[in-house]
């Protein structure tokens, strides 16, 4: 059987990739400089893809039996994905993610809390401030935490944050994947929270979930933190409430556009930790993704049923 | 009885002392302005000091009978101390200052783990980086974390980070204060330690505990953080390993010399973040330490013994 390869892998994962694949697979690597017409016909006799196709193919392809994901996110493919799921099946890396983007989150947010942004910036020019610095630093020790999402990173950073002695209270419409499943209790924590986190995905329902009204309910000393997807805050009002100084500081891992261009308002908020979508990295990210990958494959070989699966919603 | 004050307040830890003060105590407070045998005078009239005086005062003190520090070292008091200790008693801010410090170690490590001070730099110029970041980027999750030092510094880090499935063991010579008591059991340990962090005391033992010798049997891929004392390390071999990248990062929050001049090789240090001996500081630290005199004040009115009393080692 045909395997499409769409994924770009650095050497260790290729060879990782290369030793797992049982004889009966064949690779078929997309090829970065062919026009993708030409992609798409190596594609178009492949059983199994891997990597992140054009969204567009999925309706095209009546060979492809399996499609793993590289990423979380499947919103391009749910146009196709209900009649595609007829035929096949869409497999992503749901719980990949969740422990580097919860570990970048939180080294965000001690990072503001610890001054280690301003200290790396005092380092360049080599100034020292140390006892001026000390009186702005503030503890995480015991931050009323609200975690909105209650995915796998919401609750890996509810796990991080086991030795903190804080009181951490997730907020998901499903009762059974947080503490508060109504936007009304939600909203009710919001003037007490010392830290507000975002990792809701990308839906209907949370599309500017963080607008003017709920940034307004936040108190000055809160950070907000998102690490889901940028389109669940409303950037103006959330770039206002920082340059205005109406909220403490920001991690952003995620933003409306990527990369952020030269210029943009975000890059000179005040307090804000821009990490540039790089939360979910780490040196063993493409072998991880390699490793999900051979494990499904094996399994969809035996005819065993594949893990992550998603479907149309 | 007079209080002799010699720590600088801000305005909330003042009117916390002046509130707390009972009418017997009077406050003599230290006049930066005056010379220092005025203030000494002034001093010498007292039963009680608060703040670090001049360490040549503590023998010339026939007044005193309690002097409560500012700090966790009482180094410079060494000298007198067994002979006020015939009629009076030190006490110092033991423990006050391991959460703070504690906190900025793990910051300081996230940072590293996470890529922070590189982001922050980027922000600055404004430059988007990602997703060639990414796999630079280590996780913290499951480190093999050695703590030398089994005091409250370093069982606060053992604390925090009970939600990183970290596998942590604390040196100290003390056994019932760690897990390691022998520098010969703690040297086997160095090879396998992704994180080594040093919160030792300052004393005859640990001068130069962190020297060539053990900064070599630490793997390139360690992270080594110093949240004790600046005379602990040898910092010409720290600072070639740092350059030579035999070492993966630091976390300094003391050095030999403070403040660090301008021109010091450990700015131009490579994955290193300086933290400016900012580590015990946070928004309440002033009004935390005059909460702890208070406490120690009603003990010392009421002749019960004091807390956090230190004697001549």
């Amino acid at each position: 059987m045909n395997l499409f390869r769409h994924i770009t892998l650095d050497r260790e994962a290729e060879e990782m990739l290369h030793a797992g694949l049982p004889p009966e697979v064949q690779l078929i690597a997309a090829n970065g400089a062919d026009p993708e017409e030409r992609q798409f016909e190596r594609f178009s006799e492949c059983e199994i893809a891997f990597g992140n196709i054009p969204a567009s193919w999925l309706s095209r392809s009546a060979a492809l039996r399996w499609l793993q994901l590289e990423s979380v996110g499947f919103e391009a493919y749910n146009g196709a994905l209900a009649e595609f799921g007829r035929r096949g099946v869409l497999t992503n890396l749901h719980g990949f993610f969740g422990q580097p983007v919860a570990e970048s989150a939180l080294a965000g947010i001690m990072a503001l809390k610890r001054g280690i942004d301003r200290l790396t910036l005092l380092k360049e020019r080599q100034e020292w401030e140390g006892s001026t610095l000390r009186p702005q630093l503030g503890l995480l020790q015991g931050a009323k935490t609200l975690i909105a999402g209650g995915g796998n990173i919401g609750h890996s950073i509810r796990k991080l944050l086991s030795g903190f002695d804080a009181e951490i209270l997730i907020y998901d419409r499903h009762p059974e994947r947080g503490d508060l499943s109504t936007t009304d209790a939600f909203d009710g924590e919001l003037p007490s929270a010392d830290v507000v986190i975002a990792c809701l995905p990308e839906n209907e329902a949370s599309k500017h979930f963080f607008n003017e009204r709920r940034f307004a309910l936040m108190p000055p000393s809160a950070l907000f933190v998102n690490v889901g997807r940028g389109g669940v805050v409303d950037e103006p009002a959330l770039i206002k409430r920082l340059k205005e100084g109406q909220i403490a500081g920001a991690v952003l891992d995620v933003s409306c556009t990527e990369p952020l261009p030269h210029g943009h308002e975000l890059w000179n908020c005040p307090n804000t930790v821009i990490t540039q979508h790089t939360g979910g990295g780490s040196k063993g990210e493409q072998t991880g993704k390699v490793a999900v990958f051979l494990d499904n494959l094996s399994r969809y070989i035996a005819g065993q049923p594949l893990k992550r699966i998603v479907t149309a919603g």
